[in-house]
């Protein structure tokens, strides 16, 4: 009998490793997860969710979940600087201001053991398991088996069980201290000198301050703190220990929770404050490290917190954790369903790693910023836009790069196979780039935007209508009725072509498995669609072939008329189709990765033009010869 | 050993019983409940949650339970009418159109069973329990015990445990076929001679049919079916079977599944139907009925079903039963905490048997529009607001009334103690009547409002800040900081004296006990109150005296800013204000019921008017002589 096989070995029951699992179970793999603790995370570490990873867990179908633990939501961080009577408020900044485009435009903070629990509810939810408490003892890619090449052994903390495994990959989310990246010798790169020891102290307090349920930053002649509110009236203080710009430096050193206590008590004159509980409390030297290399030879991959350690102050680490796992983990679902070059998988590290060494020059400047001028409410107010923010001023800079950097929406992959851009295989007069003809960039998000559902006239968030199920998504904006209708069918007469990027990669099984009720992928698992109308709902008919030919009209739960009025673009007719830049009578194509980022943007035209660039397109990303004849490679 | 006792026997555990069981649990009490059935129910029955009634479970903190389920959502009613070739769609309506400002403009269609669960989670949460299967075998108000003037005898289903126990108060929510109601000898009256056979069908089909995730109401020469909407693909048909008008009327007629599938395929035509499975079927004769009293001694109370029966089409039945439920809950919550007399219950079978007759009449004009023409979606479309409504067109005032109807918030509770009318004890010239400095109407719902609550600069629905409690709310819209300080401050003051309709409910052991994190209720159960001030959140200081007298400052976490801009008050400074119909600038208090309606509106303003106002308001609806010499009585 041979040795038992998986899909995938994760390590590692942090936010990285179940996030991943989560996809993966979803989407059908054979995983064996273990970690190390018996039990998730009781008290400590990460909290903060920010706007864009709420997105994400919305599109999981995670937020309600999250949200029945009543977390608390920071809207503004609060800043106190030191006066003569004592601490005084200097200002308030929204943690996610207007001139960015948010759903969600605030920070969620709970608990990460709640959290925790929230995944693992939905991987047992889809057949999977955490093994606890269970650890890695050894690993080899030795290729003995072709399919399954990585031996993975593990075994039972306490040592009384082994077990020895084979895997398609492995991934370690271990966290700092990773057996699997010491074990590759990749080495952590400090890329600042300064380090840190930081206190960390959770608890429930009594307070005259008035700003304990706002995230705040108090500088004052007695030290510094940050303060984060919390579910069920928690709140978390942090304190620099030390600092290794001190004149005593030492990583070690170390401080009571009644010393730091009596340090609040101190900082917060002429408030008084004190603990009924603490609940957690830690004293942790942080270094600014990011790993070399994320894998040697993709099949072992790392991610999260074993790939990059940083402050913890801009509650970035559980979010580059949550975005390490679904970049990865639709990545390796393209690769195994045979829809893509398994050279894709060296994108998950030029684009995380890249993120992360964002993360570290933002860490920086962020703690730069906290110790500048903070701006007035008339000039963050002012700033609706992301355009009007990109004035001279190098504050207002880089206060709108840290607001999209925190929120999550600073997230931008470089152009690459996957995110278009003028170097990509893929060129066609009918590609559009970023302010020529379309306000989407390849490498972010999709622009959020509210449209009616026409099958049952809900009012939907057309970015959340496709789940996270690893496919790709093609927004079709199809302009108005009138002026499309043509285009829009040439462009389902492309699309049926047998050797089109729909056709392709349809199910085998097509004609003989019944998926009447599959709302998101009728025809393959490989993308999704969604067509939405510049025109009122009512004017939209599915039944109508001229309006929604084949094979469109299969898609008819995911049609959508762009008559939702919205603030931020008040005199368009369509404001999905504003948002996104394209023209409200001519439309065009938004093509979005699995994991939301956006691909390319095509025009819609009459005759074979956007079916063209969409197959162009998909050569690219697929490595296939897509659309006969008319495919350039 | 005497019999056990309890606060309450509940009978029936369906909506009606179920909503006042979780009131109560939470409030303290101590209940026996008991259901006939083994199980929640398993299949059919009611599956529409009213917009007002969402409000309501979300105020209960039940919504985000409820919406796990992943229920349909109706925002649009079709109509389909016959013609040449079969059926065609003539129009569409919003279920609960623009000029209703509600939160949740739509109806949220779940399996009875589901709802039904969620409010078991909650009881059980708060260490209650249905006990199943149990019935109730004989009750008898003999007042031999004066604090547990009722026995109730129960006993087991199938015989083999009774038990007699003692009670405050004996509710029956057994639906249709009430035991109570028929030992008490109250009589159903039939308003309407016409009677019904329905056939209700829940099944999972396969359409071609463009409308069936919407609800329908298809008439064709074959016959009429109404289409609802559900959870998992599920759709309910219903079908006339019979109607006392037939010529060959029979209350008894039936007909099976089969047939009615072979109806609706002909009345589909030219569209077709099949179905994958069949949940539920039932035929069953619907009278139009209601109990003559719903209560004889203001002991022995029922609700829901067990006062009123009707057509199942407008789906009413369960939405009526919740708010029967919690109109009896607080009002007993608040006799028994000794702050109404006794004369308070009286009120519940006035205001709601009002209601019920109010939902016949309505039902039978319902039916008639139906059958009437569909205005043109730019009649509807025109209408934005109420007032525009109020034209001439009987139609118009017929639709608009229906939408308020069946949207919840038509529900309109005459003047008596507890909602102020001209005829009202208190009567003072800073009470504001509808139209005349306010836009709110007492016995109805407060008007909804989107503010920033201060403390922790969350966006938030003014409406649900303070949750179901079981107090009375007072909103106490502030005007701007400078024009009203002193108001404020002179309410404030006059509120502080020990005799004011706020202190002398205050709990008696206000000094002992420590509430520091009591977020609602800090002084006392009886009220719990909010503060909005017409500014922006970073002008309002929650630590400042000047701003936030004692002891205001206490409800730190209900101090709110109006700065939201609101699209139905384009214009308006501080939108919150605007809606209630309050100067921007002065303000004003609005009182809310504990369970949503409007009891009194009072003008704020310096001296001892507001203050006085609210004392004769209070000592109304208390019957305590309040605010001392000042009192009218």
């Amino acid at each position: 009998m041979g040795v038992e096989t998986y899909d995938i070995v994760i390590v590692g029951a942090g936010p990285v490793g179940l996030c991943l699992s989560t996809c993966l179970a979803r989407w059908g793999y054979k995983v064996k997860h273990i970690d190390n603790r018996s039990e998730p995370t009781a008290t400590g570490r990460a909290d903060g969710i920010q706007p864009r990873s709420l997105d994400l867990l919305r599109n999981m179908g995670l937020k309600r979940k999250i949200m029945e633990w009543e977390p608390a939501k920071v809207y503004e961080v609060a800043f106190w600087d030191p006066s003569a009577k004592g601490i005084h408020r200097t200002g308030t900044w929204a943690s996610c201001p207007k001139f960015i485009d948010a759903r969600y435009p605030f920070t969620t903070l709970l608990h990460q053991g709640l959290i925790e629990r929230t995944f693992i509810g939905d991987i047992e939810k889809h057949g999977g398991e955490v093994q606890r408490p269970w650890t890695i003892t050894g690993f080899k890619n030795d290729g003995k088996d072709k399919k399954y090449p990585v031996e993975v052994n593990l075994a039972h903390v306490d040592g009384t069980m082994e077990e020895t495994v084979r895997a398609k990959y492995l991934f370690s989310g271990e966290g700092a201290r990773s057996f699997v990246r010491d074990q590759l010798g990749v080495k952590m790169v400090y890329k600042d000198p300064i380090a840190h020891v930081w206190g960390v102290m959770d608890g429930v307090v009594r307070t005259n301050f008035p700003d304990i349920k706002m995230k705040c930053t108090i500088h004052s002649d007695a030290g510094s703190i940050m303060i984060i509110p919390r579910e069920n009236n928690m709140v978390r203080f942090y304190i620099q220990v030390a600092s290794s710009t001190d004149k005593d430096w030492d990583p070690r050193k170390s401080t009571s929770a009644e010393e730091v206590q009596e340090r609040a008590k101190q900082i917060f004159k002429p408030y008084s404050i004190s603990w009924d509980r603490v609940e957690w409390y830690s004293v942790y030297p942080i270094g600014q490290g990011i790993a070399e290399r994320y894998t040697l030879d993709e099949r072992i991959f790392m991610g999260g917190d074993a790939c990059h350690t940083h402050s913890p102050k801009a509650g970035q680490g559980m979010n580059t954790a949550f975005l390490d796992a679904v970049n990865f983990a639709w990545k390796i679902h393209h690769v195994e369903s045979g829809w893509a070059p398994r050279s894709l998988l060296s994108t998950y590290e030029s684009e995380r790693k890249l993120i992360a060494e964002s993360l570290l020059d933002f860490d920086a400047r962020y703690a730069k910023l906290f110790s500048a001028r903070i701006p007035s409410a008339g000039e963050v107010a002012g700033a609706s836009s992301a355009k009007e923010m990109e004035g001279d001023n190098e504050f207002i800079k880089t206060f709108k790069a840290s607001c999209e950097f925190t929120s999550g929406y600073g997230v931008a992959y470089k152009p690459n196979a996957i995110n278009w851009g003028p170097e990509h295989a893929a060129q066609h007069r009918l590609i559009l780039a970023y302010e020529h003809g379309t306000s989407q960039r390849t490498g972010r998000i999709m622009t959020p935007a509210t449209v009616t559902r026409v099958v049952d006239a809900n009012v939907v968030h057309l970015e959340q209508e496709i789940p996270l199920n690893g496919s790709y998504r093609l927004f079709i904006f199809a302009g108005s009725l009138s002026t499309s209708e043509k285009a829009l069918k040439d462009l389902a007469t492309h699309m049926s072509a047998p050797t089109s990027f729909f056709s392709t990669f349809s199910y085998e099984d097509l004609a003989q498995k019944d998926r009447y009720h599959e709302r998101h992928n009728p025809h393959s698992a490989f993308l999704s669609l969604a067509i939405i109308f510049s025109a009122p709902r009512s004017a939209i008919h599915i039944d109508d072939p001229k309006q929604l030919p084949q094979p469109f009209s299969r898609y008819a739960d995911h049609v959508y008329a762009d008559d939702v009025w919205d603030q931020r673009v008040p005199e368009a007719k369509a404001a999905a189709h504003a948002k996104m830049g394209l023209d409200e009578e001519k439309g065009g194509v938004v093509v979005v990765r699995p994991d939301g980022y956006v691909g390319v943007v095509v025009g819609l035209e009459e005759g074979v033009g956007t079916g063209e660039a969409l197959d162009m397109w998909f050569s690219g990303v697929t490595g296939r010869k897509l659309g006969g004849e008319r495919a350039i490679l």
